[in-house]
């Protein structure tokens, strides 16, 4: 029996319903939530993700703009653009497109942002609320894949969670949320990387796998129990003649021998991609909210 | 054949040693490092605690301090306090015993130390540090675990590290440190906790296995395969009719059944506890020798 396929699109179109009304809401109060996302050059990977984010929230009816600065838009001037946004009360998250070029210290410039308006939840401070359970802004890729095993009702208490790849934006964050005692969570979590001496023996374990070391195809059907559910974070190009483009994009998991032992699993594209995009917009609003209630808190 | 005991007196001792050396250095430039040790009302338990924070201090002839507040202090007089310490300029870690009395947020009180005299390392940002990967202050317990290891040359890069108990001062800084492309770190982490369903399986894999669950004696040899190295965090007071004080300190480790089969195993006391002593001692240190070399950059 073939696995199920978690449609991370469908499940993100549910999520933009309950957004809009939200976001009606709020325009009722006065308040357009905002977003600004900042990318510094030309990188062609990055302009595709700020397309993405732009379309999803000017859909939703959300004000987005997109600064472009040029590759060599110095650090003092990318910071004082980020005092501006920081001021700016029409903008309730500032997302700044990584990767930067190598004369802009990519932590100067995350901490430079009020951990209010770090809807991408990588200030230190929101990290730091992570760890302890405080309420915060959850980096998006982690966020969606919560969010994506609870509504296809996936339990995960007591589960062993098995995450390949320990980066700062998905496996680390995601391991701290999910070894946490709430919804969606309370799972035995193991993080594994490229100092993991035996992959297999761990993969070979988990009730749910996350693949997210960004090497294409690398998990395959051998290498998983039947019945686990799979969650495929990689978005990796790989040659393809028969394409037109000569490439075709393919996730961190051999989709076709996995699926076949798989319970349930994301494809690539289409799984975790529309979720992370989602909950950019999800983070944007909840900013909203805060703001709206701390104006009419103290006026 | 029995394990090899891991003395962390011993280790505290060789690393108070060199800290030794550094304050020394320090008191030559001028700067002695200050130490002030908030505690409200009469814990018995962090009485000792904070005696034996007291006593390494001095020691080590750095300034150490206990402020003593009544059970009732509000929280704005706690944070008057706080406030003060921070622009004391004698004074280069601030640490507040917890826990707190309820008429008292733990959260805003930690969130109000200077993150730079934060010797705890539990402010927000600096647990945030601690998951980018960045210099910061590590909290005293995982960091003398991570410390006890070095110094007693076990490897971890590659290894299965086993983590029970997933507390916010152990267990969660401690997975996130090992798991670290460092020295002393590069292992494959689970965190395992209440919420896990089949804690033997885990156990028996782990080649390091630590205990920090804070429940007596729980971890027993038939828990745990050959040769594993176990750290026990546990500090537990079980009722002892032989002793004259009525009760005895036991780990989270059954010491006598576990170490047949461990190839090295903590003691209790005398394996961590003297290492998260020392190691507040290393961060007030460390603290002191940041504010020495800000103050000779700026004047």
């Amino acid at each position: 029996m073939a696995a199920k396929i978690l449609d991370g699109k469908k499940i993100a179109d549910d999520i933009k319903k309950s957004l809009k009304d939200e976001i009606s809401a709020l325009k009722n109060r006065g308040c357009i939530p905002g977003l600004t996302v900042v990318m510094i050059g030309a990188n062609p990977a990055s302009q595709i993700y700020v397309n993405m984010k732009n379309k999803a929230a000017s859909e939703l009816g959300i004000n987005s703009a997109t600064v472009n600065l040029p590759e060599d838009t110095s650090q003092s001037k990318l910071l004082g653009l980020i005092a501006a946004l920081n001021e700016d009360r029409g903008i309730h998250g500032i997302l700044v497109q990584l990767p930067l070029p190598p004369q802009i210290d990519e932590q100067v410039i995350i901490t430079a942002i009020d951990p209010a308006k770090d809807v991408d939840g990588f200030h230190p401070v929101n990290r730091g609320k992570l760890v302890i359970g405080e309420e915060t802004f959850v980096p998006c890729t982690p966020l969606g894949i919560q969010k994506l095993l609870i509504h296809s009702q996936i339990e995960t208490s007591g589960k062993h969670v098995v995450i390949v790849g320990r980066s700062r934006i998905v496996g680390l964050p995601l391991a701290t949320m999910l070894v946490q005692k709430n919804q969606g969570a309370n799972s035995t979590v193991t993080v594994c990387h490229t100092g993991t001496s035996n992959l297999l023996h761990f993969t070979k374990q988990a009730d749910i796998l996350i693949a997210a070391m960004g090497k294409a195809e690398i998990i395959t059907g051998d290498m998983i129990k039947d019945g686990v559910v799979v969650i495929d974070v990689g978005v990796n190009r790989i040659e393809d003649r028969s394409s037109d483009k000569g490439y075709r994009i393919v996730g961190d998991v051999e989709f076709d021998s996995v699926r076949k032992k798989a319970s349930a699993i994301t494809p690539v594209p289409g799984g975790v991609g529309p979720m992370t995009i989602t909950m950019l917009i999800y983070n944007t609003v909840t900013s909203a909210k805060h703001f709206m209630r701390a104006s009419s808190s103290t006026g």
